[in-house]
């Protein structure tokens, strides 16, 4: 099968790889129709984090191929959509619902297995990983949306849940990525009574805005602490919400999170130094991390399939396998909010 | 009035004060009954942390001598518990429940305002800071679990109730300082399930089963986190309760706490670090700071008043004023968990 691979900082190629094959009686082989690149895939895009040659690629939708002997509740043939990380589902963590936390869990692209930047993936604990996506014959605007629960939308929700957004909250979304973006539908879908994006791209805030933003504050820095403060009357927000991970971006979340509230990050942290003084002192809590994707899926695939929430809008570049590495520069380059990589058919 | 000063590091003298009186309408004047010495005394004490000299202590029960004309809940002679912190009650902070941030507000002890070791105080914002206590003729046990209402046992609580406890959980109290000891109780009180109280000392071990520990882990450091992932069959546990402060404590808590759980935080941090890949890539959150003490004082007054609570037990060293300075000695060489101050009569 053909896959993108990373090469090294700013290389990626198109190689040949081995097809995969059932290895475990618990895997199933699926054949990836859409894929696409990640923000956090930048990091190491750009030298930033370390990351092996060899296969990439955490999300994907795709046609279930062949299953192990031991797989029960997914079968040939369908139409899953995988989370970034897999997960055995019955491990104490699973068990708790902390599915990123699988004791024998490892995101896809790493630990020899394959990326979602290819045409064929071996899953490993299908039971535990894969989520069964009812209905055939989905439009293209509905099948991308399906594709985004495979990470930012369910990384946006848990950058809200764990902020504790809830009914009626004054909330800030600091981080106009897909990321970012998607929290925004998580706090509207929480029932949120203020939106507060900061984004400083004109199309990102027309998209905030159509996702429910209430405000957009364009500054950043210690401008855009300003400009928040002054919109609560000097309170505060009752939820910052952090979709970026830079030492700025939690530095503006601490600064404008009222006290008592919670900074939710879901931005894989990057020279970020906790101000535990400030937590202390003003009783700002910090909460988040690598979401539970798999989930959260059940709850929000029903909302992307009934129409209400569709976070597939994210996707402002289309490409296919042999367009993978222009679909990185073009996010590298701030481009695209979101490459869209078209692998296989329906 | 005759009051305990701080005069430097390990210098601590009862000095001839003014006599508190009204200085606005919404103050009281508090003739204090009972006083005593807080761990947190000691960071200054040992020169830790820097503390003007002048007037000192943050907690206490007493009698309200006069009231200023504004005043309407408070009145002379009610017999009153005060937050170690005063609060307004009006501002957004404070009727959002987050007293101790309350903007106009402050520690007893600091900004001109009278400490609690002495015999009176004047305290601002008498309506939003002190709680009635009813009744009459309290057993002197009482009066210390009373007392302890002032910080220790509504800190205590803050950590649980930070870390999340609740029904069934399985939790670890770091710490057995008059606060770890509370927070044993105030995880008992939310109905935990297993509560493993990391003590060294066999007094205080004892205490803090008879408070409601189930489990005592007397090692320190990485033997204590061994021993507590072996105890959890290597899940770690629900709810970590951090009452020291220190860089290790906040290791262990870190350590122990099992995915997607919360720290819960109220030592005052001195040289901590917070291991933010840790809390990423574990999903482990950090909550707390200092006590939203008045909040809390209502519900936890009624369970010392019925006896379902008794954390006056911490005090283990009595004194009057003239032996304040043995009592933070004590402390300080942990020969005491907590030493109360005997200052005037009911």
């Amino acid at each position: 099968m053909r896959a993108a691979v990373f090469c090294g900082p700013r290389c990626i190629e198109v190689a040949d790889r081995p097809d995969p094959a059932i290895a475990s009686p618990t895997d199933a082989v699926v054949r990836v129709v859409l894929g696409c690149v990640c923000g956090s895939d930048l990091w190491y895009y750009r030298g930033e984090s370390p990351h092996a040659p060899g296969p990439i690629g955490h999300e994907f939708i795709g046609i279930v191929e062949q299953v192990g002997a031991d797989v029960r509740s997914i079968a040939r043939g369908n139409f899953i959509v995988a989370p970034f990380k897999f997960s055995d589902g019955t491990c104490a963590h699973c068990r708790a619902g902390w599915t990123s936390n699988c004791v024998a869990g490892a995101p896809f692209g790493t630990d020899g297995v394959d990326g979602g930047q290819g045409e064929a993936v071996r899953v490993p604990f299908a039971d535990g990983t894969l989520v069964r996506i009812p209905g055939t014959g989905h439009s293209d605007e509905m099948m991308r949306s399906l594709l985004t629960l495979s990470d930012v939308m369910a990384t946006g929700h848990h950058a809200a849940v764990s902020a504790g957004v809830k009914r009626g909250s004054v909330v800030a979304v600091i981080g106009d990525g897909a990321v970012g973006l998607c929290a925004v539908i998580a706090a509207r879908r929480l029932h949120a009574a203020r939106i507060i994006a900061l984004s400083r791209h004109a199309a990102r805030q027309a998209l905030a805005r159509s996702f429910g933003a209430t405000d957009i504050v364009a500054e950043r820095g210690e401008a855009a602490i300003q400009a928040i403060l002054q919109m609560t009357d000097g309170v505060g927000v009752d939820a910052a919400v952090e979709c970026v991970g830079t030492a700025q971006s939690f530095e503006t979340a601490f600064a404008i999170a009222r006290p008592g509230s919670i900074v939710g990050f879901v931005g894989v942290p990057h020279g970020v130094e906790v101000p535990i003084d400030t937590m202390f002192g003003r009783n700002i809590g910090l909460r988040g991390g690598a979401a539970p994707v798999r989930r959260y899926i059940p709850e929000l695939l029903d909302d992307v399939l009934e129409g209400r929430i569709d976070p597939g809008r994210v996707f402002d570049f289309d490409t296919n396998l042999d367009g993978v590495a222009e679909g990185y520069r073009a996010m590298d380059e701030r481009r695209a909010i979101k490459s869209l990589l078209r692998i296989g058919m329906v």
